[in-house]
């Protein structure tokens, strides 16, 4: 049966713009707020400071009951009279005022773009504003975190990467696109998903499939896995892109859509299935908006090569790099579980690695038709 | 006026398949007959020999009336009672038996999934059929050109990766879809865009445009410049990959619409115009189904940053890798035209090289508003 879906998220949050998209005035708002801030400063003849939260680190902690890597409340003063922070304070001050053109012209772009964009030369001086995109992307950031918005709400995009096909009806910037009807290619995941670009309007899936590779992920489209199995089948071309993520996100929550991961049989698989699930530390600023704390990891176990009883040819020995990736990802506290640290110190003993490509040794289809249905009916996977 | 377009290639030369889809018989004919041609020496009690046309550059020439870089005709025989040949006329056998599968089968694989698909340990010894990727990848290879068979139309797919939009109804698989209706995301170009996988169904198209970076067709496509401008746009994130060349190649010859390529300037960019137009050193086998001979290189010119006034701030300063590539570029037969000379020789007296993206410092959407545009209209472009 199909269910129709309530509008989420941007309903109530957005408004109509001028060229009759949804938009979304908060983060306008956002940015106004703390121009008027340091506004309010000057006329106060204060010393104009912003107040950035830190991004390292020490500022980093795994929550445990959320089951997401988390950013701490340190912050560190950005004052414009201050020989070591005046240019960061400045770079700082452009960049938004460049933002805010981007949302009230209700247009995205690239921090390469945003760069070039805000680059020119001072006048009356022969300092430049940005030398490098090295030192504008850093303030891009800082932005994020301090206006608390996502890139994606700053109306930044990074690079597309990514399919999606199955059993569901979406509105995109306005288009109305069946899922189920995108052919070989499918539908190109965008990087910005967010509530005002991106609705639900009709789901029969039962669940998401979020696959590792490309290659994989057009066997399973070719072979029609979304259809038998209702299912929405995804990737993000290795690394998930923030997209994608996003995506999978907004659909575990808002459409309630448990959530596969299908990996190589790799630390980096591992990897990869735990930046979905509870973020990483480079961006624990955007876990409660990106990861999807419920995600199940389906494969490749490192007792599969047993289990489905794969010939030692198409296994591949664990090199150091290997070793000692799959031992730091040990420590983590969020791998913790028992069950995880078996998974992963039989991988160890074993000493080798699996990759999705070594199923194909059974036959072309054994991984849609074969592995992956019997590890969903007989519910073998780790979360 | 929308115009209804003759179902291309396909007609005539497939068949429907168990499946429903158009599939391709020519591929399967041409391994069947290779096989059938080693069987009859085997039968004469000759040694079982395969002739490989060679794919080294010193069987590769540029031919000016037709555009294209091509193979000759040199080749070297594989005879199978040769020790140092005997390994690789195996491998050579069995890969064709197992793409002879794919064909059967309907479906399409990764080259990483025919190496584990055919690697084994070979029966009473304890050799690998295969080795590495590295061993499997040239066997495709040398099967590609010994059919003379793309290897699309072997069933073998690449990563997929870049999108198209504009006014065009294509049919993908059997599934019709709207290429004007894509949202923000568009429709992501499958590795395999052979006439029995993808037909043209409706196009009101007059050209297309192929944009070097994904974050730059994002403006176009949030601009709606196709619609605007009644044109396809398409990227391939980079160096476009075959689908998208195959695809651009199609559009061209089969509706007959100019093509127009928007790179950075610099040599990378003027070779990724180059490999779309005459193909590459490598693929020189391929060019005659994938090279776009009338391809028009619509920008950036090294001529632009004074003809649209561009800050200096937004240029950068070639490195010693870049002016060695332009020079290397200079020497090839197909920039020899003194237009393409003196393009490359004012880059190089410059000393600078331009982004896409340095556009942006005049305005957001300055490429999609006024760059192209103009570019078009006073007809500024080389081929």
């Amino acid at each position: 049966m199909a269910k129709k879906v309530r509008r989420p998220g941007a309903v109530g949050e957005g408004t109509h713009g001028q060229d009759g998209r949804l938009t979304d005035t908060k983060t306008r708002d956002k940015i106004e707020a703390m121009a008027r801030m340091v506004v309010e400063q000057i006329d106060r003849a204060d010393n104009p400071t912003l107040n950035i939260p830190v991004r390292s680190l020490s500022n980093v902690a795994f929550n445990e009951k959320k089951g997401i890597i988390e950013m701490g409340d340190g912050k560190a003063a950005r004052p414009f009279f201050d020989l070591g922070n005046a240019r960061r304070f400045m770079q700082t001050m452009l960049m938004s005022s460049e933002l805010l053109k981007l949302q009230q012209q209700h247009k995205t772009t690239s921090i390469r773009d945003m760069f070039y964009h805000c680059k020119h030369t001072i006048e009356g001086a022969r300092e430049e504003t940005f030398d490098e995109q090295e030192e504008s992307d850093p303030v891009i950031e800082d932005l994020e975190v301090t206006l608390g918005a996502l890139r994606e709400e700053l109306r930044i995009f990074a690079n597309p990467e990514g399919s999606m096909v199955g059993p569901m009806t979406i509105r995109d910037t306005g288009d109305e696109i069946e899922l189920s009807r995108m052919g070989s290619g499918g539908w190109a995941v965008p990087s910005i998903v967010e509530p005002h670009v991106i609705q639900f309007v009709k789901s029969e899936a039962k669940f998401i499939l979020l696959i590792e590779k490309a290659a994989i992920w057009m066997r399973f489209n070719e072979d029609r896995f979304w259809k038998t199995h209702q299912c929405m089948i995804i990737h993000g071309g290795g690394q998930p892109p923030r997209g994608v993520r996003r995506l999978c996100h907004r659909m575990a929550n808002e459409l309630g859509l448990p959530l596969y991961v299908l990996v190589d049989n790799d630390p980096w698989g591992y990897y990869i299935y735990s930046v979905v699930r509870q973020g990483s530390i480079n961006l624990a600023f955007e876990s409660s908006r990106m990861a999807v704390p419920a995600a199940r990891f389906i494969g490749m176990s490192s007792f599969d090569a047993a289990e489905f009883d794969l010939s030692a040819s198409v296994t591949i020995r664990l090199n150091d790099k290997d070793i000692v990736r799959a031992k730091e990802i040990m420590a983590y506290p969020w791998f913790a579980d028992k069950r995880w640290q078996r998974e992963i110190k039989h991988m160890l003993k074993q000493g080798v690695k699996l990759e999705l490509e070594a199923l194909s040794n059974k036959d072309f289809s054994f991984i849609a038709d074969t592995y992956v249905p019997e590890k969903l009916k007989k519910r073998k996977w780790l979360d």
